[in-house]
C-alpha cells in the first residue's frame, strides 16, 4: 500500500486524562517495526475495563492513552520478520496474547502468559511501548490494542487472522466480551449438561455467560441483575429465571441457595464488584459448587469465611474466558459465520467515532449492551 | 455384655468451660437408643479442633462438654435396629458423616453432608443431643464423638467397622488428622506425580498432607513453619525444602514464588489462619496453581485480590480430606495393616487419660505431633 513505510496521519479518539471525555484527534501511527503489524481498524466495541481504566484506575502516569481493546480490522503493512500476515488480511488485535516461551506458555491447559499478565496486571493495562504520537506527544496504547483508531500497530503474537467473509462489525467482539463471558462457563466453570446456574451481571459479559451456560446443557440459568431491564435480553441469551437483590430483604446467596435446594452448581461473577464476587461464591452448593470471578478488579480484596471453601466450594477466576485468541478466535468467527453463535443480539447502538463519548455516558447508565463503533469508513 | 442396657458410670475428661483445664470425671453413660451404639474407647488422638473449641470458640453455651474426635475403640453394646455392628467390632467414630438422604449425599463426588455440616459449623461443633451426664447435668458430646470418655455412644451412620487386628492406638489417627491431611493432597489437590507442592504448617495434619504428596508422586515438596523444629519431622515424611517465613524480609507467597520459577503448582494451608491462606493462595503459580484451605477457621475472612484468581489460581478447601470415612477409612486400616502407611511417625507422646492437660500444654507449646491417650484399660 501507498501507506507501508511511511507514518500515517489519522483520527483516534485520545484519553487525555483521567475523568474526562475521550477527544478526537489526528494523531501520528509509525510504521511496524520488526515483527509488527500496522491494521486499520474497521469496528470496535467499548468494553467496561476501557471505563474501568477512564474513571477508576486513575493513575495519571497512564495518560494519554488510545483506550479500545475489542475491535477487528485490515492489515495495512507488515514489518521485518512477519510472515504469518500480508496486507488485506481480515485480523483481530488481542489484548490476552502469549509469548510461547514463559513458563505459563508451554502448558496448553492455559491461556496466560507471563509477559502478557505483567502487562496487564502491573501497568493498569497500560504498555510503556507505543507507535502513536499526537501534538508532539507519545500516546500509550491500551492493552496494546487502542483500537478507538483508525490505525493500530501490535506485534504479531497479538494479532489472529481470521476468515476473508468474517463481518468485522459483529466478530469484533470476540476480542473480549463474548469469549470472556462464554469461555467463563464453557472452560473455566465447564458447566455440565443439566446443571443449574447463576450468572450475576447481565452486561455483554454476563449475557456471553448465559449463552455458554444454554450452549453447555444448563437445566437453569438464573439471572441476577440490579437492573431489571437486563432481564428481557437475558431471556433472550437463555436465562430462565431472573433475580433483583434489591426486591429481597434477605442476601442474595440465601435467596439463590433458598431457588434451588441449596445452591446453584456454577456461579459466575460478571461485574467485578467484591461483594457480588462473595456473594457468588456463597451462592454455589457445598460440595462441588464452583465459582468463577470474571470482573475484573485489582483494587479491592474479596473475601469469605474459609468454612465457605472448607465445605466443597471452589474459587476459580477466567481471563478472557480461557480461551488462547490466537487459536481459537478464528474458529468462534467460523462458528458465527455459519449461523452457531449468534451475536446481533449483543449490538443495541451503532456509531460512528466523533459520537463514542455518547457510548461512554450509555454504558455508564446501563442503557446499552454493546455499541459498536465504526471506527474507520 | 452385662453392661448391655444399663446405664455405663465411668471417667471422662469434662470441659466444664471455656479456657479452663479438662477435668477428669466420673460420668454417666446412657445405653445406645435406636440405630445408636456404645463403644468403649481404647486410645484416642487430641487434635488441634478440640483446643480451638476450647480456647478459641468461647462459646460458653457450649459447655460442658467431653472433647475429643481422633479415637477408636470396640462396640460394646448396640441399640434397637443396628444390624451392622455388634459387640466386640473393632470401630471408629465418625465426626464427618453422611445421613445418606440429603442432596450432598446423592453425589458421590463429595463427602459432604447437609446434616453433618450443620452440626458441625452453626453449633461450634456440638450437638445438643447427648447421652453423657455428670453430677446431674447433661454434657455435651464434640461432634458426636467424644473420644475422651471410657465409654460414648453414636449413631451407627457415624462409625465404621475396622478389621479386628487393627491396632487401635494407632489407627484412631485415620479419624481425623491423616485423612485431613493426606485427602486434602491426594483428593482434593490432586496432587500430580512430578508436580511442586508447598505445605504451610507441620503439625500432624500438615506432615499428613506432605505424606499424601510424596504418596501423589510430587517432585519437590516445600514444608513452611514458622516453627524449624518440626523440619526434622517433615523431612521424614517426604518433604524435601524447609522454609521459615520469619526468616525472610519478603512475603512468604514472593520468596515461593523465587524458589519455583513462577510459583508452585499445589499448595496446602494446615494452620487455619487466614493470613496464611492467603500466602498459600498468592504462592501457587499463574494459569493452573491449586491451593487448598485445610486448617478450619469460621470466625475470620479469608482475602484476596480477585487478579490473583483470574490469573488462573483455583482456591479450595477440604473437609476431612474428602474422604468417605465410612467407606475409606476400613481401606486405610488395611493400607496401614500391610506397612503401606506409616503411622508411628506420627506420634510423639504416649500418656494416660490422667495425664491429659498435659497433652494440652504440649500442643499448645507446639511440642507433640501427635500424642496418643489411652483412655481405658
Amino acid at each position: 500500500m501507498a501507506t507501508a513505510g511511511k507514518v500515517i496521519k489519522c483520527k483516534a479518539a485520545v484519553a487525555w486524562e483521567p475523568n474526562k471525555p475521550l477527544v478526537i484527534e489526528e494523531i501520528e501511527v509509525a510504521p511496524p517495526q520488526k515483527n509488527e503489524i500496522r491494521i486499520k481498524v474497521a469496528a470496535s466495541g467499548m468494553c467496561h475495563s476501557d471505563l474501568y481504566y477512564l474513571f477508576e484506575a486513575k493513575n495519571s502516569a497512564g495518560f494519554p492513552i488510545v483506550l479500545g481493546h475489542e475491535g477487528a480490522g485490515v492489515v495495512e503493512s507488515v514489518g521485518p520478520g512477519v510472515t504469518e500476515f500480508k496486507p488485506g488480511d481480515k485480523v483481530i488485535p488481542l489484548g490476552a496474547y502469549r509469548c510461547g516461551e514463559c513458563r505459563l506458555c508451554k502448558n496448553p491447559e492455559t491461556n496466560m502468559c507471563e509477559k502478557c499478565w505483567s502487562n496487564i496486571e502491573s501497568a493498569q493495562m497500560s504498555s510503556s511501548d507505543t507507535r502513536f504520537s499526537c501534538r508532539g506527544k507519545p500516546v500509550l496504547q491500551f492493552v496494546g490494542t487502542s483500537t478507538f483508531s483508525e490505525y493500530t500497530v501490535l506485534n504479531q503474537i497479538a494479532v489472529t487472522k481470521i476468515h476473508p467473509d468474517a463481518r468485522l462489525d459483529r466478530v469484533c467482539l470476540f476480542a473480549c466480551s463474548f469469549c470472556t463471558g462464554y469461555g467463563a462457563a464453557v472452560n473455566t466453570a465447564k458447566v455440565q449438561p443439566g446443571s443449574v446456574c447463576a450468572v450475576f451481571g447481565m452486561g455483554a459479559v454476563g449475557l456471553a455467560a448465559v449463552m455458554g451456560c444454554k450452549s453447555a446443557g444448563a437445566s437453569r440459568i438464573i439471572a441476577v441483575d440490579i437492573n431489571e431491564e437486563k432481564f428481557e435480553k437475558a431471556k433472550i441469551f437463555g436465562a430462565t429465571d431472573f433475580v433483583n437483590p434489591k426486591a429481597h430483604q434477605k442476601p442474595i446467596s440465601e435467596v439463590l441457595i433458598e431457588m434451588t435446594n441449596g445452591g446453584v452448581d456454577y456461579s459466575l461473577e460478571c461485574v467485578g464488584d467484591v461483594t457480588v464476587m462473595r456473594s457468588a461464591l456463597e451462592s454455589v452448593v457445598k460440595g462441588w459448587g464452583v465459582a468463577v470471578i470474571v470482573g475484573w478488579n485489582n483494587v479491592e480484596d474479596v473475601s469469605t469465611r474459609p468454612v465457605q471453601l472448607i465445605a466443597g466450594r471452589t474459587l476459580k477466576g477466567s481471563m478472557f474466558g480461557g480461551y488462547i485468541g490466537k487459536e481459537s478466535i478464528p474458529k468462534l468467527v467460523l462458528d458465527h459465520m455459519a449461523g452457531r453463535l449468534n451475536l446481533d443480539e449483543f449490538v443495541t447502538h451503532t456509531v460512528k467515532m466523533d459520537k463514542i463519548n455518547d457510548v461512554v455516558e450509555l454504558m455508564k447508565k446501563g442503557k446499552c449492551i454493546r455499541a459498536i463503533i465504526n471506527i474507520s469508513k
